[in-house]
């Protein structure tokens, strides 16, 4: 792209614990989600995009920071990303974008080593550093029951409902995420059983169109600057409480079944068995949870498909669908207790795919347009993907994913990805009590090929899956010694990828690359001469 | 240790590029270090101690940050730490330490970024930023040709010695470093040829006498808070120039000669062939050279074991003796051309091993008192013994070594390590463009027990050496198939140890190990409940 061109908008869109298979155009037999589809007819659906962990702060850091969590250092919800990782807006920031967020980013710096610096904690850089990197135009982090309130008061969101006159101490929780029955009692959101009834709140209050607005609002104020927007739902996330008329959409229809067999009940890896102990996974092993939670789920996807049509329509409008690229993703998948599990966290399809829709507005992507593409593609490489569209160069020294528009220019052939990756640390999670395990001992990593998928343990045996013959994963190989030389050829595979992260990063690889002897004899150091 | 009592000073010497054998108490032939030997009989001397990267600036962020190289960022000589690396004046200063360097560190954050983040370059955090974290009471980076000087002017042994009259301009280079024949001619440290004549200075004037008098000033001035003082010798590193007598005093003596046979030219492995071919390693393999530089590079040493005993008595006159630990060491060896080569950079225990002697004034330390101690150890060690004899909590969720002071105070049972792990990356130096990588290729770790090291080459096959049967290193076995096995086991290690990482350093691991359902339920978080 010439210079003093504009290089184009990026539309960054991504769900909250969405799962790759509850869309339409990814062949879900009930939801429909017409808008989403159609922005796969505009562009390349992947079908074996995976997150760098199914889990949400260290998945969207790895989106952000274009690394795998073992570089950026988040493995946990609460962890904070390294002081100097850099994320999407401090790439484009020197390419002339404003990059900004309308919703959840779940990814911060530590503040108190931040402040301990002497850095203004209000700075545009250090509000930033609590939302990932992006400007906070409209934060919302979605999780706002009373005691994280009381730390945390005063966002957009609150500001808004209450300025509406709905619950004047806490409307997040008390209408946006409880549910209100026929005779008018409230349910707290909390409670599985209350996503039978709608939400406390008007549809066009609610989280999903309140983030919608805000993004247009953003759009609108950017006038000819590029922008590159993270618009990032917090649903279908729990609480899974969906407005009105949503809320009922499917009640009435089948949903599909759980994928379970009793077999994963014998003998279960201890990480799977710790997991399917836990109470959401109990819950969620009930076919009279399934029956009330999913419904709403379902409506809440397809209430942001239908918000997401509306921007759309409005970007449209605007003639703003021309030059903007447009990704839909999600941070994670939910079990919905396939595998007698809730949640996200291990490694089955379920949970850590992810969608993946690449809609590139310009005539080099009309080749691939409606196309689904099967390469084994990460979250950490959307940041390269970005960074080539908005023009500039790939920064070697730390980004650890591959631009994905070769794939959707139809030069499929530069892109080589043997295996995808993803990691979990479960250490903040419940299993780590029940497994009596040390914070440092609940490491597990995912390797996966389109063959077979291996999961490394740092405590206990490996398990392994094979995708060819046993596509729901419902039958665990690690410990079966026929396939001892698989495991070893994917461990292999793990060794390899260990010792590829980019540790390098605080050098630029021009500079790093330029070193040498030569460069030693012009600052006048001689090593060795006779 | 009790409260409000003193918990003792660390006096952390480090010469650098001393080869481990080249001291009397490590069995050198002819070489006399009685001061160093006295030392050692007042302690521990650890006859398998490995810096974390043969070479300067990585080797060094390890001993000061309790961390790998993978880990701290700083994989080559000119690369910036990470920025929220802490180093051991972080940890000891909230224990009450002021902690401060007489000399060489080679280590830095990326001051380009710290000034963006707009911190004052000019601020106490910021300036130790530049010096390893320690406060820069003598800094003294020991190589200043004139382009490093003009751009790095007077540093406080530049100004020293021009306030004594010597060289107006460049007093490093051309008296300290340079050397003067009996004519009067002056012949330039950067050639070898030069190490036969004394320095261009007086003795007491020279880098080593300097570095010692400040480190004693600084000891003066410390009062009694309790110190670190990392005393850091630029010698006996190159520039290889000995001022008088020192010079002399083992040239007609004669030195051991090399380890090397005519087996390592017979398909040697590709790395370390293109560092057997590179200037330095070809200079070194002539014995010609060797008996010119090694003498004067063993004066160097005799030269700081002089100052040592002239240190020890100072503090001994303080009473200092009694309450400071002190810990000798080195960050790497020098080949001198054993197996052809010269500098450090690869993994012979000439190169990688280092000597490592711990005093600990204290009882505790009295039944180990002259022992030598042959256990695995590393320089990751280093930072967590000087925590625990501070009387600080070990950080778990950062430090990457254990502490010594178990085996130094009788209970060698706690102390447990299978394998030692050193690693380097060698995109800096000349073999890259030989071997014709990309910097990213650059990548070797070595992994050794007492019996086997292992040599994982990013790039090319592994190298194997068989400690026990072939100490000398002479017999490379890597593609020898009997030892496949072997090799897979040292692999094994290597996998586990990056796998081990502290990756995960940004979250305090007591706070991490309280995590879970309880804590989420405190701030109102419920997860999954029917």
């Amino acid at each position: 792209m010439k210079k003093n061109t504009h290089p184009g908008n990026i539309l960054f869109i991504m769900c909250d614990q969405l799962r790759f298979d509850y869309l339409s155009c990814y062949g879900h037999p009930i939801l429909q989600t017409p808008n989403i589809d159609k922005l796969a007819k505009r562009g390349v659906r992947f079908t074996h995009a995976y997150c760098a962990a199914p889990i949400c702060a260290p998945s969207r850091a790895s989106f952000y920071s274009g690394r795998y969590s073992s570089s950026h250092g988040v493995l946990g919800n609460d962890d904070n990303a390294r002081l100097d990782e850099k994320m999407i807006a401090d790439y484009l920031q020197p390419l002339g974008y404003r990059s900004a967020v309308v919703g959840k980013t779940h990814v911060h710096k530590d503040l108190k080593e931040i402040s301990a610096l002497g850095l203004d904690p209000d700075s545009p850089w250090c509000r930033a550093s609590q939302t990932g990197g992006f400007e906070p135009y409209e934060s919302h982090e979605g999780l706002f029951p009373d005691p994280v309130l009381a730390i945390n008061p005063g966002q957009g969101y609150d500001t808004y409902l209450k300025s509406l006159g709905y619950d004047p101490d806490n409307p997040w929780d008390k209408n946006a995420n409880s549910s209100v029955d026929p005779d008018g009692n409230l349910h707290s959101g909390w409670l599985l059983r209350s996503s039978k009834y709608p939400a406390a709140i008007n549809e066009e209050h609610s989280e999903t169109a309140f983030t919608t607005r805000r993004a247009m609002d953003f759009i609108r104020g950017c006038g000819s600057q590029p922008w590159c927007l993270h618009l990032s739902y917090i649903k279908p996330h729990w609480p899974v409480i969906a407005p009105a008329p949503y809320h009922e959409m499917y009640q009435q229809l089948e949903i599909p079944s759980a994928v379970r067999n009793e077999r994963e009940y014998q003998n279960p890896h201890p990480v799977y068995q710790a997991f399917m102990e836990q109470e959401y996974s109990v819950s969620y092993s009930r076919d009279e949870v399934r029956d009330t939670v999913v419904p709403a789920y379902m409506g809440l996807i397809r209430q942001i498909d239908d918000h997401l049509g509306r921007l759309f329509d409005f970007m449209r409008a605007q003639g703003l669908d021309q030059n903007t690229l447009v990704v839909f993703t999600a941070d994670h998948g939910d079990y919905l207790g396939d595998h007698w599990l809730g949640e996200k966290d291990l490694f089955h399809d379920v949970s850590a795919k992810v969608p993946l829709i690449i809609a590139d507005p310009r005539a080099d992507a009309d080749t691939t347009r409606g196309q689904t593409c099967s390469k084994l593609v990460e979250a950490v490489d959307i940041l390269p993907s970005f960074i080539e569209f908005a023009g500039g160069l790939p920064c070697r020294e730390r980004l650890e994913g591959q631009s994905l528009l070769p794939l959707i220019h139809g030069q499929a052939n530069v892109f080589q990805r043997e295996y995808a990756v993803s990691e979990i640390d479960y250490a903040d999670r419940g299993p780590r009590a029940l497994l009596n395990l040390e914070p440092y001992q609940c490491r597990a990593t995912m390797v996966s090929d389109h063959h077979w998928k291996y999961i490394h343990h740092h405590t206990f045996a490996a398990q392994l899956f094979d995708l060819e013959n046993d596509p729901d994963e419902l039958i665990d190989l690690g410990q079966d010694t026929r396939y001892a030389g698989i495991c070893q050829e994917m461990q292999e595979y793990l060794f390899e990828w260990r010792g590829d992260l980019k540790r390098r990063c605080g050098l630029d690889y021009g500079f790093m690359a330029g070193q040498g002897p030569e460069r030693d004899e012009e600052w006048g150091i001689i090593i060795g001469r006779w």
